[in-house]
């Protein structure tokens, strides 16, 4: 299997498609089998007491799972999040970044189904994970996918 | 049954101890078995094509669980949300304000569980579902619950 | 909205469709908004000290949205299961039916979610609580949904 | 990390602690991060067409990660599931055991959270994928933990 894109490609997806977005999120990584994505925790990202926040840590699962699913199919933005089970399980080291590492389980004609684990960078126990499925809508007439 | 704390109060406690995210929610009502939390959307929370972003809906639902759980048992701000899932089922309608009704189906002593409805205010049908799980730390000693 | 099944007919389908576990539920109340499955528990439900066991909760969940669809669009038996989240929040109480309660949010072309909740019979606080999302293949050419 | 008990003694307690259920489930492996168990399917697992039917795999999955707990800490039976999210996403293979894989990300003091991927036997390309919590009751006080 290869991929239609590749960190790079992503992350410039991400910048024309979802400005709003783009600058929280850098993809470090994109391989058949593993996207992995950092996000740059900023003071906006906090809860007080230092804590990232729910939202923060959902937005990355999402982000990280839609990039997988682009990385395989190519640069189409219409695909949407139809279900997400997100489980916090350990309060995130303060002061690094967030990591989440992104594994499609399955890439289906109109859904796709992807898992998430969520590290500070450089912990090994994960601060959370999350499962998510997204929608693909009918492929175009034009776009042989 | 009867709340600790009304809409004023709940508002009020999340200003001051949320003060990242006051500013986007409303109490609008606190029942004993139904708690309503407007979003009122702003270009933040949009994604392209002026949909509501799946993150701005994720934290609408988390506050407003969060929110009745505090109506219940008082203004401790230690509740963690430990759980979240989340099914999006509709795009929000443009230019109007989301709503959230939550209603709590168990407070226990160490976790709560509640399922919230988020719709496009006046109209019908849903545009997302989801059900969470708190963590309620022990009381601190020098507070009886 | 007319249902295009009544408790009759879902029952009678379900023992023709289902046979092995028709004989566990029955459909008590088929209305527009709400769909009303028991389950008589029987020995091979429970777990040692007496617990109706998770899978049979997750059972009866399942097959409450089921006919809730079935009840929506007729009888096709081909419906599928994609996603269940389920919280199981109390010990059901000994000795009597449980008692589901379902009810379906959205019915799109393709995926159908639901809520159930679920009771033991004549005790107010819910047991569990699932929610459930179908895939539902496209119509056969030869059959006008 | 030891483990307190191995494939042999899951086994072993399976079939004491849970004689209804035992015979359909047996401990292939035990390493500190992988518990693996197999589903041999019989009838009373299938569904019309030959489909091991949804609530067979939601037992798996539940009994997957009750043993992973169990391995780490040791036989005591109270431990009860509070959630369970799962994911459908291919049909078994037919007449092929189903196995899971289930992987502990956190065992706390009340809480354990686990991820189960379940495949047919001899196929890569996993059937379902479910997270469960489980609540862990206070050990008793002659059992030091």
């Amino acid at each position: 299997m290869t991929l239609k894109m590749d960190a790079d490609a992503l992350t410039a997806f991400l910048a024309e498609a979802f400005p709003q977005v783009a600058a929280d999120f850098t993809v470090v990584a994109a391989e058949p089998d593993l996207l992995r994505v950092r996000l740059d925790v900023a003071e906006r990202h906090l809860r007080p007491g230092g804590t990232v926040s729910g939202p923060s840590m959902f937005a990355l699962a999402d982000v990280a799972i839609y990039l997988a699913i682009l990385a395989r199919i190519g640069p189409e933005a219409l695909s949407v999040t139809t279900n997400c089970s997100i489980d916090f399980m350990r309060k995130p080291a303060a002061g690094v970044p967030l990591v989440a590492e992104a594994r499609l389980l399955k890439l289906g004609r109109v859904l796709a189904v992807g898992d998430v684990l969520i590290f500070s960078e450089g912990v090994a126990a994960p601060v959370a994970r999350a499962s998510l499925t997204y929608s693909i809508p009918p492929a175009r007439p034009q776009a042989a996918r």
